[in-house]
C-alpha cells in the first residue's frame, strides 16, 4: 500500500460540494471515479476541507491509498486525464507515510473570499465572485475584521448544521485587501466551523456598506447567536487556497 | 436625437461574436434587444471592434442614438437590468456628439491575451485562458515579440477572411509578462487585422516552447504568407481591454 497526497484546484460551480452525496455530483466522487479508471480500485479519497456546494479550491489537499507504487507524475497525469471534462485539476502529487491524514494532520487552512463591489453585474467572473452592487469601504471592513481575530466562541458565525463539538476557534488572520473593484478577504486558522468564513464575510460586508459599525460586529460575536450576525455570503466568492502540514 | 457612448464588459463564451449573425446569439443583438426593452426603439449599436466568437471584452466601446435625452446612469442601469442573464455589463455611459463613431473615431485599441502555462488543466479559468500544457519562456517570447513591433505588412498574421484593404499596420506594443503560471501578452495598435492578435500569440507561443526562434518569427513576417506563421491561438484567452479616442 502507498499513500499519496494530492493538491487540488477546482471550480465548485457544478458540484454539490466536496463530499459525496446522493443529490448530485461531488468533487470527491469525481476524483474517486478517476482513480477507479486509473488503477481499477474503488477507494475513498479523504479531503482536508469539506467545501460546500459552489465553493472553489485553489489548494485543497486530499490523500488516498493505492495498492501499488507509482511515479507521482504518472498519478497526477493519469488522474487529470480521467477527470476530464470536470473542472478539477490535480496540481501536485507526493508520497506520504501512513501517519499522514489530509484532514487530521492539517495544522492550518487559508481561505480567500472575493467580492466584486461595483454597480454593473459580473460578466467573465460570474460564479467566481460575490457581486455586491455598491462600493465598499475596505478600511472599515478591516477595522471590523480586526475585532474577530483571536480565540473566540464563534457560535454567531457557524452554520446551524455545524457538527463541531466546540464553537471555540482561533482565527489567526482576517485581512481585507482592495485592488480596483475587487475586494479580497483572506482568512487563516488551524480549522474553521461550517460556513464560518462566509458568515464572517457576510457581516464585515455590512460594515463596508456603512450599515454596520465595527462595534456591531464585535457585539454580534459577543452574543453567541447566529441570528445576531449578518447573513451568510454566497459560495461563489470562496476559495480554499491552502492547507498546511507540520512537514511543510 | 442623442448619441451615447457605452463602455462594455462581456464574457464572449456564449456568443457567436460581437456582430449580429443568423447562426447564434451575438453581443450586439443582446444589447440591441436591451435597448428595445428600455426605450421601445429598434436601433443598431455600433461597436469599436468586432470581437470573434468566444473573445471577451473588458473595455469594448459602442455607440447608439436614442430618440430622447436620458440621464446616463439611467441608461446604464436600465440596459444592465434588461441584459440579464447575459454575461454582458454596461460599465459606463456618456453623452457624445454626433461626430463620435465608436469604430471610426477610435485611435487606439489594446488587447490582452492570457495563457495558462502549466501541465494540469485549467479549472476556474476554463474558457478564460489558453491552456498550454508546458512551461513557456516568457523572456524568449518577448524577444520574438520585439521583432513584430512597428509598421509591417502583417499578411502572415491575418485571417484568410480578413477584408481590410491593406495588410500594413503599425503595432505599437507587444509586451509579454509572467505572473506565476499566467503569461499575459498585451497588444496595442491604432487598429488590427482580423485574428491578428491571435495569430501573433500563436507564433510567439512557439518561441516560448523553444520550437521556434525569434528569427523564425521575423522570417514568417517577411514571407507575407499566413501559412508561414504559427497557428491561430484560441479565442478563450483574448480580451478587448480598451479603446482610445482623441478626447480621452
Amino acid at each position: 500500500m502507498a499513500r499519496y497526497k494530492l493538491t487540488l484546484e477546482y471550480d465548485g460551480g457544478p458540484f454539490v460540494g466536496w463530499q459525496r452525496q446522493k443529490n448530485g455530483p461531488s468533487v470527491q466522487e469525481a476524483i474517486e471515479r478517476a482513480i477507479l479508471a486509473f488503477s481499477g480500485e474503488t477507494l475513498t479519497v479523504h479531503g482536508a476541507g469539506r467545501t460546500d456546494a459552489g465553493v472553489h479550491a485553489s489548494g485543497q489537499v486530499a490523500h488516498v491509498d493505492l495498492a501499488k507504487d507509482h511515479e507521482t507524475d504518472t498519478v497526477r497525469d493519469a488522474l487529470n486525464y480521467h477527470l476530464k471534462p470536470h473542472p478539477i485539476a490535480v496540481m501536485a502529487v507526493s508520497r506520504v507515510d501512513e501517519s499522514f491524514h489530509a484532514r487530521f494532520s492539517a495544522i492550518e487552512r487559508t481561505y480567500e473570499y472575493r467580492i466584486l463591489a461595483r454597480r454593473p453585474p459580473a460578466t467573465v467572473d460570474q460564479g467566481r465572485v460575490w457581486h455586491v452592487p455598491v462600493g465598499l469601504d475596505a478600511a472599515a471592513m478591516q477595522g471590523a475584521a480586526d475585532r474577530l481575530v483571536g480565540k473566540h466562541d464563534f457560535t454567531s458565525f457557524r452554520a446551524a448544521f455545524c457538527q463541531a463539538k466546540s464553537p471555540v476557534k482561533t482565527l489567526d488572520e482576517l485581512a481585507v485587501e482592495r485592488v480596483g473593484d475587487l475586494i479580497t478577504v483572506t482568512a487563516r486558522a488551524r480549522s474553521f466551523l461550517r460556513s464560518q468564513v462566509r458568515a464572517l464575510v457576510g457581516s464585515i460586508k455590512l460594515v463596508g456598506e456603512g450599515r454596520w459599525s465595527a462595534d456591531d460586529v464585535a457585539n454580534a460575536l459577543e452574543k453567541r447567536d447566529r441570528a445576531a450576525a449578518g447573513p451568510t455570503a454566497p459560495p461563489d466568492g470562496l476559495y480554499l487556497r491552502a492547507v498546511r502540514y507540520p512537514e511543510d
